[in-house]
């Protein structure tokens, strides 16, 4: 481009983001990253990564020494924990029930390995009947679920049975916990998951741009006793290892904003106490469910295996998704999302994720619906939604 | 973790960043930083998607439709570049003159490919008829050079005459920019570059998080034809082409406060005129040239390739580097770095990048310098740097 450009001054809209993440940052954390930098070699940096590292085994419930932000978004922690994990020519169990099973199945591709499938259907969780099965047919290296599946609200239960079946068989776990870190009961060390990545945009209410991952030893000596490298250098947890670890040795330049954004959300994590934030969750998210319940809107998953965090709701007769969509964003600068893959068309995607999960967002996003969907025509009445909620609160 | 760790309000010091990068950041690019956020596929982020293009396009001098930013930091956009680039099987040239002709050789492995070398010392640029002789005896797929080495402060001159060399060979040119845009004369178009990467930590003053990318439609066209696809998930650029090409397609979360910043780091740039920001990276560098020789230091690379935004000062005699670093950080807040590998423990490598390449700057580094080489006893005599710089402005 041979001239500058005109582009005027950053003002996007002031949106409510109760959608699928990124969800609404704290202000706190907004000002943290207006700091100054220092160098990613400081040793003032070390004590802020030291910290960032202590409050994050804190959030993932685990003493895991190898617990650390890897230098990307989610997908890049993902792609770190699947890429480290998967030799070429090992076998990985991922899941069909959701659009972030999917994304294992091709990053365990990329890295050489093969993959196998555990059949569910969108909408449900893992039976770990099927997983045993699945392991007895395939005996896989890998297994790899999803914790909090985004893409459809499901939770995924039994999550201790899971690992127990995958360690009889001699493999390593690997859980996907984007959207539970923060939010949704997760006990890492407890559930004896190996290894645990998720994205900060989530339930912990951080831009995202540095994102959580967890290895227990038995993960971190398979990654560190490698036969070959990993197929990334960018995402090699062996090299990460000399700059989070000890040793403190230059691998790349840490996104020293994004580490000081994470640090401040997990400070917050931390202030409020990681059980108390599990039930502010549920407390808050019960109450939108009880909500557009009352509505006459359905809740895609059971109540089972209902995840606060993110909720697939059922698009009435009368309206399409994109419509209500676009008049919560147009009248409301209210954010919420439509589905993924096989519920694209079906399904609201709702999030009640870290700050975004307040009664004052619950009581705003059922009213503005309640409009939409009154105004739109759908099939529905939706009265009596705010009465509900607050039953319930 | 089972409680919570202590950790406190964030309170880094407040260092004056003159070493190799993160460079100080402008005060209105951290204001950006604290802005709440859009969706990543909200309406008006992808405005804010296209004006970051546009603002990086003009950064490069390239009217390359595939120009955006990597959401990761600059090794990230490096291997987005030669993993997609370098098919398995194909022969990649990469420089031995400096550390970064090293990682370059690194990725090429892990991305499948053989590596070829065209050999220059540490601190001096490649030579046209070194790189000829390579191409004639390696008949390379893919040639890397380092246009700015941020460990040898070294320009790399005659880029036309290496790109030629390549195109007659029908390889593409990768180049490494992490220190020269938006500081040091770059032409991505008049060049013929292929490809280029860089980080915005450098001379664009921005937090590291987004790195900038910028391929030509001859690399696209390789990355849109491979064979097999490219070993990261994460960094594909054919699938990255989903999210930032016309589509918008959900690939990944983009780091949404990483663009904003980059996107004012870029209006900075765009404002001041790309020629002006060259000229005054010169100028400024200039005068701390001129101020560290009249001190009786001498500068690593020769005049003809002395790289303005980094510069490699050898360590005078009567002192190390590690003491004289640590005397600027603990007695002035001041940060400066040492060598990386074959320079390791010979050289410091002082930054004139971006926000920092101001006469302020240069005026505080050598009173502070003189004072450290000084009080440490290094055999020069640090007097009249102050002077020299002033008079060389």
């Amino acid at each position: 481009m041979e001239n500058p450009p005109g582009v005027g001054e950053l003002t996007p809209p002031d949106r409510t983001l109760l959608g699928p993440g990124p969800s609404p940052v704290h202000p706190r954390v907004l000002r943290a990253m207006s700091t100054p930098l220092v160098g990613h070699l400081d040793p003032a940096f070390v004590d802020i990564m030291d910290e960032t590292q202590d409050l994050l085994r804190y959030a993932f419930r685990t003493e895991n020494e190898w617990t650390l932000p890897v230098s990307g978004t989610g997908s890049a922690a993902m792609e770190a924990a699947i890429g480290n994990l998967v030799e070429p020519g090992e076998t990985m169990l991922v899941p069909t029930n959701g659009y972030f099973g999917g994304r294992m199945a091709e990053m365990a591709r990329r890295a050489g390995g093969e993959v196998v499938h555990v059949d569910a259907p969108w909408g449900e969780p893992l039976d770990p009947a099927d997983v045993q099965d699945a392991f007895d047919a395939h005996q896989p290296d890998v297994f790899g679920f999803v914790h909090a599946e985004t893409s459809t609200g499901v939770r995924q239960p039994q999550v201790p049975e899971l690992t127990r079946i995958a360690h009889s068989h001699d493999a390593l776990v690997v859980a996907d916990t984007v959207t539970s870190l923060g939010g949704v009961e997760l006990r890492v060390d407890d559930w004896n998951i190996d290894a645990a990545y998720a994205g900060p945009q989530k339930c912990l209410s951080c831009p995202p741009g540095a994102s959580p991952l967890t290895l227990n030893d038995d993960a971190m000596d398979k990654v560190l006793s490698r036969d070959t490298p990993s197929r990334s250098w960018y995402l090699d947890l062996s090299l990460l290892e000399g700059y989070w670890g000890d040793e403190r040795a230059y691998h790349h330049t840490a996104p020293v904003t994004n580490v000081y954004a994470l640090r401040e959300a997990l400070r917050l994590v931390a202030e409020e106490g990681i059980e108390e934030r599990w039930a502010r969750h549920r407390r808050v998210a019960g109450a939108l469910k009880s909500g557009v319940e009352a509505m006459g809107l359905e809740l895609e998953p059971d109540d089972d295996y209902w995840l606060p965090s993110l909720n697939a709701v059922r698009v009435p007769d009368g309206v399409t998704d994109t419509g209500v969509i676009d008049y919560l964003r147009d009248h409301y600068d209210l954010e919420i999302a439509g589905g993924l893959g096989d519920l694209d068309g079906e399904i609201f995607r709702i999030g009640c994720m870290g700050h975004g999960a307040r009664e004052k967002n619950v009581a705003f996003l059922l009213t503005a619906l309640a409009d939409a969907l009154d105004s739109l025509g759908a099939d529905v009445d939706p009265a009596g939604g705010i009465d509900a909620a607050r039953d319930s609160l």
